[in-house]
């Protein structure tokens, strides 16, 4: 089925990502924008697609594709600049860079634009957890697709 | 914390139960109405409480409380009736009442009201499944407390 | 934009719409399957770009584009069968398709399926409203682009 | 409605305010957790009925209540840490303290916590808009009752 939607998971632009995300109902409040928290499941998709056309899939990784043992990504951080409103039917897209990575976390810079113009930009920290909670090492998942679609940054992280 | 928030998981009254809901920005979409997907929310709180009430947590059947094994609540059938719009700010009401139980389903009637005035009425039909995705007979868990919580048809059940 | 990512809104095929969505972290519950009110969100986008193709656009409605007073769609009823569950990174199609009209409502079958298999059935009334929250006729929608796009039941509408 | 459920809103306390929340299906995700996005739901259910308990209504804003005009909250910037994950049927307390107050905005300080445990700490930083998306001042919020409900810290704000 992915064959007859090819932009389904967005695509690989400049060292980054970009993910075509529209405004519906669901995403707006009575204030007639999108609400706030929104954006991050507007951001997560970015980064769950990104991970998606380096080979890592969420399913994948749960089912102990990663070391014989369920793993999957959290949130530790953001830092999220809410600089213009987004409304209904509006066409956005959400742009993911990975800027470093250590032993156990990724920093990822996110924007979500509409045209030419930045609605919101976020720092996001996150790590790979075992199903016990603890943290994994991230160099398997980087090994497996991840770092020859990342930035140039990318490179310089541990 | 129970202790310090008695309400908080609503109430029995009259052999059904009552859960005050609070409209948020969350719930609201840009025409200034509650989105309509976030009723059935609502509605779950209100399933949920009664069970909760009725000594059923959703946390202990995942962890096998039940027979050794895995199981949770999934919703297999819905008729909703939308009567009415909420706003924000508006307090709720979702009432939920038991209506029958057979082998491997339970037939629930809800409603959403603000004072007196009907904005949702709703029949669900919900089922008890295994992790393997297969039903699982609810007789185990009327005995474990649900029943004498319930309105008098319950007792009519299977 | 929306030439760079022409299937955004999905396509229209054999007298309906079909529009894929993707099953992100969002979506999910702690079960590992799509909450309940989460096929309805994904119900909806299918039905508002189902309208979009067809010319109609939600913002447009608002600002008044139709007989110069803001209005809106809002869901009346819904019947819905949950079918068979879903998962993290699932691709889904949204299947709608217009079965009736009469002066006030739309009643719209919607289908979500994986691959061959159908995980969810629902039957959709819907209105449109006046922002002074009283339904308005359809007429204008229907001679304004909708119509000629829609199933050959279509025609038979009100 | 409100004299039934006397703890609707939470309360305050040592200068701050304390609203309990259960965490139900809609609030987790595939990986047994609270969605991270769903914290800040959470988040601004406690911002929300921290102002109700000072007087200050997002319905009454929207209707011109201050200054004859709608208006609004938005959030401007968050800054957000997730120290630990929250699960199915838990009972959490989101607790909201204002730090200070300058022309335009509100810095707001707020914690989740399970118990004596901190799930997240959070930096809100919000503004009130007008209808035309442009800032208002808050000077008139401030004297129309959240002063004096407010912690010490609050006088100094400008």
């Amino acid at each position: 089925m992915t064959e007859a939607w090819p932009d389904i998971a967005g695509r690989i632009e400049g060292g980054g990502h970009v993910l075509p995300v529209r405004v519906y109902y669901e995403d707006t409040d009575f204030t007639g924008r999108v609400y706030h928290a929104g954006f991050l499941r507007f951001c997560e998709r970015g980064r769950s697609d990104f991970l998606r056309l380096a080979g890592i899939g969420h399913a994948d990784l749960m089912a102990g594709a990663e070391a014989g043992e369920g793993s999957f990504f959290a949130v530790r951080r953001m830092a999220i600049d809410f600089l213009g409103p987004a409304g209904i039917d509006d066409l956005l897209e959400v742009r993911t860079r990975f800027r470093s990575a250590s032993g156990v976390r990724l920093v990822i810079d996110q924007e979500v634009r509409r045209a030419a113009r930045t609605l919101l930009r976020a720092e996001v920290t996150v790590v790979v957890l075992g199903t016990d909670g603890r943290p994994r090492r991230i160099a398997g998942l980087l090994r497996s697709g991840l770092a020859p679609l990342l930035a140039p940054t990318w490179a310089g992280g541990g």
